[in-house]
């Protein structure tokens, strides 16, 4: 698909993002468009509605989209800096590294914080947590990551949402790698943001986040930013009195998003692409399963979106060497994020289908072969 | 150059940005690679490198490059956010609209701060500035636009960044428009940061900017940021541990930009742009007084970024209509952004030549014709 000759083929990036995208998606970013010319502002106004849409909410229903020029951690940061009110205080669920990202940015931020941590393969502590905000009452906002990706364990955002609505709190949820695959009931779940970005389940290209926001929640949230370009208000007034975003937005993303979410539609919707996802990862779980890898969480908390195996027992086991091999055969994987265990990461959503999941199995097994791992050889500890 | 047939021809865009760029720097978007691989890690570090050796300067000069997700805009406000110290104060020299938003951010970063305005056709008053930095010890920071693109006029860095130094100050420029065009000196101006765009002058797409900064000063800001996505000290020490983005780069906009630099040298480096720039710009104004239009800027102030012209006295003119034929044509200009004078601006930088100029003007005749403006009239202030 390269249009240069001498560039090497693409590889199939089974990572958490950037990830594989279409051919027809990266086309869509042969053109120059002008940000501030009506054609451009229809596009984007109508992904607007599209991801609200696809959050099964709308204006109607009081939400709002608020696309944010940067990476999916921006639109973080904006939601946390637009979310907490001056003098707030902020209780994060950590179980990963993308928890421990917000408890930096709160630091940062030099909002004040309450973080409730557990293992990076235990989902939050839902009991805890409603004792905490019983007992604290200084605590106007919860944060916590839907799928987080660092092990690809779900949290269940909708038994947290009715903890957190019942004791009054506003409700935040990165969603970035989660939002398009797995459903997400805003409304059932009590969420006031959730935080998602062009560059995962939906296929688009990097280059901006998302926030979908209650509007009253986001109306009252004047004053609040610490950052002008991470004002959510700001940015949001701006789409709504011109349609215009307030600075240069990555244009070329947004035609690409804009092809992209044709591509969902036609793939079946959420559903659809969630039903390929799974397929994705179970072809991967069996495969690996059958080469002698053991996965690092319980099957019941994983998702379809990024798994996590440790590194075999047998220490002839390297993982550059590993990776070269993958990589010369076409697949790119990821390294693990986790403080303590060995282990390494493959992430099945994208532009790849059970074929290409086939291809990496074929390829892991090559590497076994080329380090000569004894695969049967069980962990020490 | 559109794959998709149905797509409509792409207009020239006579904008400060996003703006025009070649098909080969879209077409290099053609690719998905992974972000951690070294593939993308070493296109990232020679893209640093590039940047510095454009700037005249280098890491062994002392200077680091560091790019970072988002609008230009993102790393003014970084560079803001780590070039002022806890309890420093600002002071801003305000000539247009970016310097006006660079007032709101400080507000926003509850950075105290000195304004310092001049009218949008006066450049700063250099003695002025000696006077107040003289007179308050407490200013730490002295900010200015290089090339306000809210009318093209050109501050005069050099001299303000020999006051700066005098008075041991930091000197952040926001060369956003004007970089890879206008020759900018970092050691001899004294500036410790400057930040520019992938989509200015570069001729990439949007997706990042980056700041060039004095290293030394960069090591001192631990601490200093207000956000941790904006945080360039952390940012940048990531690029140098291992090479990577600390969130998910816009890798496409990377592929972009590396063409886009390999286009810049094979058109004689910042010297042969800025001739075509000039070439375009002389074009434009020739053809703009022919047609009997008057500039808002003295010829000595105007760059060949962007040019601001006068509504035509004809209260006939209307602006839409002006757009609408122009935009028909294959055109699309630029509203003002004066608050007070009724004019509009014609960018001339970008994938644009001398041709595209003498089309533009072509239309612009068009335009005078069906709204049957009188040309000679004159305006009654
Ligand atoms: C759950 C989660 N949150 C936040 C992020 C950060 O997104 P980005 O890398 O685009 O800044 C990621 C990225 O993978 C993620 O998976
Ligand atoms: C001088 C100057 N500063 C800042 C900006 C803001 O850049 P962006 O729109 O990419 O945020 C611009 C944009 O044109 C500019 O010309």
């Amino acid at each position: 698909m390269n249009s240069t000759p001498t560039s090497p083929p693409d590889k199939v990036l089974f990572t958490p993002g950037p990830l594989s995208t279409s051919p027809t998606v990266k086309q869509a970013m042969l053109r120059d468009v002008g940000s501030w010319d009506q054609e451009f502002i229809d596009i984007v106004q109508r992904i607007r509605s599209q991801l609200l849409t696809l959050a099964g909410v709308s204006k109607a229903a009081g939400y709002e989209a608020v696309p944010l020029q940067g990476s999916g951690s921006f639109g973080v940061e904006a939601a946390i800096g637009c979310g907490v009110p001056p003098g707030g205080k902020m209780l994060s669920l950590v179980n990963g590294a993308y928890g421990e990202r917000i408890v930096k940015m709160a630091q940062h931020l030099k909002i004040d914080q309450v973080v409730l941590r557990t293992e990076e393969h235990e989902i939050p502590d839902v009991e805890k947590l409603r004792q905490t905000l019983a007992d604290d009452a200084e605590i106007t906002n919860v944060i916590v990551v839907h799928c987080e990706t660092t092990t690809g364990i779900v949290n269940p955002i909708e038994e947290i949402g009715n903890v957190v609505a019942a004791a009054g709190r506003i409700y935040t949820v990165d969603a970035m790698s989660s939002f398009g695959a797995l459903p997400i009931d805003l409304p059932a779940c009590h969420i006031d943001y959730l935080i998602s970005s062009a560059n995962k389940c939906l296929q688009g290209v990097p280059g901006f986040s998302f926030v979908l926001a209650r509007r009253a929640v986001l109306e009252a949230s004047e004053g609040h930013a610490r950052s002008l370009c991470l004002d959510l208000l700001d940015q949001w007034q701006a789409f709504e009195t011109h349609g215009r975003f307030r600075y240069s937005p990555p244009t070329h993303s947004f035609l690409a998003l804009e092809q992209a979410l044709v591509e969902l539609e036609a793939e079946g919707g959420m559903a659809g692409r969630a039903a390929r996802y799974e397929e994705n990862r179970r072809t991967l779980i069996a495969g690996m399963r059958r080469l002698g890898f053991r996965e690092y969480l319980q099957p019941e908390q994983q998702s379809c979106i990024i798994s996590t195996f440790h590194y075999p027992a047998d220490p002839k086991f390297n993982f550059n060497t590993f990776y070269n091999v993958l990589k010369e055969r076409g697949s790119i994987i990821y390294p693990g994020k986790l403080g303590d265990v060995d282990c390494f990461r493959i992430g099945t959503i994208g532009h790849m289908f059970p074929a290409d999941v086939e291809n990496l199995l074929a390829a892991i097994e090559d590497a076994i072969g080329v380090m000569e791992l004894d695969m049967t050889m069980v962990a020490a500890c």
